[in-house]
This record gives structure tokens, C-alpha cells and sequence, in this order.
């Protein structure tokens, strides 16, 4: 605690007596100097409290080790269990890790990217906004860094930037399969219309359900929800629907726990969560992800649980693949799709 | 679209024909050059893509404007619900926010400090570990940049770093005084002992509960945590004691929302939440915080609110202040309490 503390390059080279040149070559790679001043640098360094400038010493090489990870909103756990992932892989392959939040906001989600491309960041992950995300200001960034879209895509635009995420076809049929085999086939309770993973499980399901012979039915509304508040959507939908006496017997598939947490609220809240022969659930409630909540709802979610470690390392190996081989430009994009496995708990 | 890339400072000064060194100090400070200069950079840089580099416009000024957030887990919608009014207030004052999660290892949380040192951020908001942070770490970091605890702080280190949370002695007496007016006296489940709350949570029911007359009941365990995953350890302890027929018909006081929804689970799978005469619930469970799922519980919980807006507004307004006043260093240390409101739900 009581080393002198350097606040500069010129103390630090008057205090260890190496010039400063030498200094600087030895922060940007200490074995391209004499191993006899490396180690006097070395122990020079041990008697002060002086911190390296984080980017002047990454100034001159190619690389920065900054790795941008941009979210729609970080009050969500399923993008927080995402970016724990990342973090853990991004600290095992010594890259920096800076989060930035959307906001919900196409406006904040530019100016994010567009300030990781100011920092000189590696690379960058984004969980788009989707429908709202502003595609020019996306694909300017993508045409300069490797670039990773994770969790969802923009649907029109930018198909060649790289992609990680569930596969939703896999993950719909496997509990469309289920809760069909279990009990009566579902009706599906999609998100609002924001992103890509709102338009494929719908597919998903519709698909699912023609080949097992089933007609689909999507619980339609109009109810507006802000975007991203879904348990409150999906609260305000499915309490409307009870309160008129509708869907009170069904199996409900929701396209994420969130919604399937706001759906099961309504349900307790009108009683419906009684037994009927042979003790069985009449109402059955299922979601998708397996949301870190959800196992602690009562009854207990049960869900297609996303596999979120892998698709936070796949977006932190895309990225090390694409900075390893700098001129991959003419490269093929990645496209990475995980598969969800089942949680069968209390409510289906 | 087809606007010509500029990468470096040199092809910009070729590109709209002024100098470097009047672009540096353009871009360092655009009233540092004649009007006549700065209207044509302005207009030479609408012709083309340059994206500024942000650490090199910065070298030179005495900030960065960049602001690091350390919170010990993202996986908590508390930490996230703080950081994204960190995030807001922020933005508005024009500062940038890095966040890194310690994922509860006080190196991480060492080596993310260091960095923002290296980074060299203007400022430091800390949710620390508590009993497990490496205090010289912390105290090296808030001896060179303004440095403020949020949420809690170390007990009994770094007394003289600014602090912004909430009066625990307020929000606990507040809602250990309603349990005590509306039924049985409230038992007390602390969390595991990792930071200031889990203490000051427990000395303050322990005082109100006297200030009342009753005797206050810890529900002591022999179970251990493993620290965050508050509703686990709690499902676990109170299914233990459920189990046993221990506190079925009492009212229990938890020390955060996480904690709650634990103790929740475990009653309802016990089938314990029937109610009395006069359609009074007999166990009772009440949290502290409002976590942003507490409301979609079965039943809806009753907890204290933490304002966690006018935290972490106020973590950003102790940090621009700091800054401003930029020798303010034998300034007295800032302790900002905010009080927390009573929401009654349905759960007591």
C-alpha cells in the first residue's frame, strides 16, 4: 500500500531508469525487448503502483481485446443468463467485455454501436432490437467489425452477418409434441411482433401442429403491450380471456416463460388451476426458454429450456474465429443454432 | 451509403484538406478552432465516414467520461433494475456506462476495478461482494478516482467512500411495524451474510420487533447457500422446516423479494397458503426490495419498495459532483439513504 505511486510513462522511465520507448515496446509485447531489461522492467515495476494505460497500450497492435454486447434491456434474465455466458467465455479467451443496453430504444441501440466502433472494439454481439432496430446504422458497423447477431436476427436485412440462437423450429415442435401427446394440443400465445424469434415459433407451431393433424390456433388480441413487458401483456391478455370464460380448460404454449409467468398469474388469480380426474391439471400453461424464475412459479413452468451457456460461448468462438483469420471477409456467415431440451415440471 | 471510409486521422485531413493538428484540437475541443475551420471540418466530415477514435479525442482532456458499474451477479432484476437507471441518468448527463458482473468471485471483482483504472474511467459505482472483496483492491481504486458504494458497502473498510442505498432501518421498521399491526408478529429469514443488508436488515427488525414489544424470532439454519441463489436457499430452508411442521401458520418477514419467492414456493408446494376465518390468510410471507417479479407471484407479494430510480440517479449525481469539483478529495464522504414505500399485494 505504500509503493510510490506513477501516474505517467515519463515517471514510470525515471523511476526504473529504462527510456520510455523501450517502455512502450515492453507494454505492447514484452518479449520485443532484451530479456536482461524485460526482467529489470519487471522488477521495476513491483516496487510502484503504476497501472498501464488500457488503450494507449493496446494503441499500435491490431487488436484491442473490447468486445461490445448490446441488448434490447438488461431487466430481462433470459439476455442476462446470455451475458453471464459470454462474460465467463469472453474471460477464458482474455477479451474485455462492455454491455451496453438498448433501452427498448432504436436510437440508443445506434448510438451503442456506433460508439463500440469509436472504441475500437473487436467485435461486437447484438441482440437486435428487431422490427425497430435501425438497419443502416447496423449494417455500417457490420461492414467494419466481425459482428454477431445473437438470440434473434433482423428478418429482411443484413443475412450475412453471423448468427447464434435456439433453433425454434427444434425447440416449438418438441413441446408442441409434448403437450399434445400429454393432454389437449395447444393453443399458442405469441409475443408482441418485435423480432424474429416472434415470427419463427409462431411458425414453428403452426407447422408442428399441421403435421400432427391439429388445426393451430393463435390466441389473437388487441391488446397492445409496450414491447418488452411481457409478463404484464400476457397478464392483461389471458385475464381478459378468463374474465369472458374463454380458454379456461386449454393448454396454452406461450412463446417465452415471461409470458407464460404473466399468463399463469391470470390463471391463479380466476382459480383455474384446480384438478380434474385422475388428478390432472385441466388448464395446462407452457413456456419457452426455461427463464431462470420459472422453476420457482407455482405450479413450477414447465418449458423448452434454451441452451444459454452454448449459445453465449458460440458467440465468443465466432467472434475469436473471425479475429484469428483477419482477411475472412469473403467467408461464409456462421449460422449456429442450438437445441432446447424439455422441462417437464407442475404446470403441463 | 456510399460515402468514402476514412480510417485514420491522416486520410481525414487529405480527404477535407485541413491540417492534423487542427483536427486533433477540433476534435478535442470544436471551439478551439476559428469558425471559419470548424464549419468547413464540419462539412468535409458530412461527406465522408469517419468515425472519431473515442480514447484519442479524449488523451488530452481531463475526462473520459466513462463511468464503470461493478455489481456482484446481472442475473438478479434488482442489480439490473439499478443499473438501468444508472444507465438512463447517465445518458442524460452524457457519460458512458461499462458494466462488469463479478459473478460473485471477489477477483473478478478486483480485476474489473483495474481495469476501469486502466481504462481510465472517470468514475467508479460499486456494488461490492462485501465480506468477500479484497479491500486493499478497493481502497487502491477509490484513492485515485471518485468511487461510490451503491446497494451496500463494506462494514467495516473504506468508511470515508460515498455510499447511496437505502435506510434499512426505515424500510424494515416500516413493514415489520404493518405485519405487526395486521397479524401474528413477523419471524425474520435473513439472507446468508454477504454484505452490509444482510446485517443492517436483521439489527433493524431485531429493533423494531423491541421498539414493539415482541421478541424477535431469526429462523436459524444449518443450511448454507451458495450466496446469490437467495431462492433456492430459501425454498430449501423452508421446506425443511415445513416439513418438520415448524412455522406453517406464522408470519415470515424475509430479508429481500429473492428470498421471498423461495419461501413462497415452498408453502405453496406444502399447500399452506389456505386461509382462516374471515378469508384471512394464516401464513403470511413478506419480502424487502420489490423485485420486478414480486407482483406476479402467487400470491402477489407484500414487500418494502427500494427506490431504485433515485439510487441510481443519485450514484451518478454524487459521481458529475465529484467531477466537477475536481480537488474535492478532503471533502466530507456523501452518505445519501433513500426510503423505501410499503406495497401491500396479497401474500400479507
Amino acid at each position: 500500500m505504500n509503493k510510490p505511486k506513477i501516474n505517467t510513462m515519463e515517471e514510470l522511465s525515471t523511476a526504473i531508469g529504462v527510456s520510455r520507448p523501450t517502455l512502450s515496446r515492453y507494454f505492447q509485447d514484452p518479449d520485443s525487448v532484451r530479456s536482461s531489461t524485460s526482467e529489470k522492467i519487471r522488477r521495476g515495476l513491483e516496487r510502484v503502483e503504476y497501472i498501464p494505460n488500457f488503450f494507449a497500450t493496446r494503441m499500435n497492435r491490431k487488436t484491442t481485446g473490447l468486445i461490445g454486447v448490446i441488448f434490447p434491456h438488461l431487466k430481462d434474465l433470459f439476455f442476462t443468463s446470455l451475458l453471464e455466458a459470454i462474460e465467463t467465455a469472453a474471460m477464458e479467451a482474455d477479451l474485455t467485455i462492455i454491455t451496453q443496453s438498448s433501452h427498448g430504444d432504436p436510437a440508443i441501440e445506434t448510438r451503442a454501436v456506433e460508439q463500440l466502433l469509436s472504441m475500437n472494439a473487436d467485435g461486437v454481439i447484438v441482440a437486435p432490437l428487431g422490427e425497430n432496430s435501425d438497419v443502416d446504422a447496423l449494417s455500417r458497423v457490420a461492414g467494419r467489425l466481425p459482428f454477431v447477431f445473437i438470440d434473434s436476427r433482423l428478418r429482411d436485412a443484413l443475412p450475412d452477418v453471423d448468427f447464434v440462437g435456439t433453433d425454434n423450429r427444434q425447440s416449438v415442435s418438441l413441446i408442441t409434441d409434448y403437450l399434445c401427446r400429454t393432454g389437449s394440443p395447444p393453443v399458442f400465445l405469441g409475443m408482441p411482433r418485435l423480432n424474429s424469434n416472434s415470427f419463427e415459433r409462431e411458425a414453428a407451431y403452426i407447422a408442428e401442429m399441421k403435421h400432427l393433424g391439429h388445426d393451430p390456433v393463435i390466441v389473437s388480441t388487441n391488446i397492445k403491450g409496450d414491447g418488452w413487458a411481457f409478463e404484464a401483456y400476457a397478464h392483461e391478455v389471458m385475464d381478459d380471456l378468463f374474465s369472458r370464460g374463454h380458454l379456461t380448460e386449454s393448454t396454452i404454449l406461450c412463446a417465452n416463460d415471461r409470458l407464460a409467468i404473466g399468463a399463469i398469474r391470470a390463471a391463479s388469480r380466476h382459480g383455474l388451476f384446480s384438478r380434474g380426474r385422475e388428478g390432472r391439471r385441466i388448464l395446462r400453461i407452457a413456456g419457452h426458454d426455461d427463464h431462470p424464475s420459472s422453476r420457482f412459479m407455482t405450479p413450477a413452468l414447465t418449458t423448452a429450456a434454451q441452451d444459454t451457456e452454448a449459445i453465449g460461448r458460440g458467440a465468443v468462438r465466432i467472434l475469436t474465429e473471425r479475429l484469428r483469420k483477419s482477411s475472412g471477409a469473403s467467408d461464409k456467415p456462421v449460422f449456429q443454432l442450438h437445441e432446447a431440451v424439455l422441462r417437464v415440471r407442475e404446470s403441463a
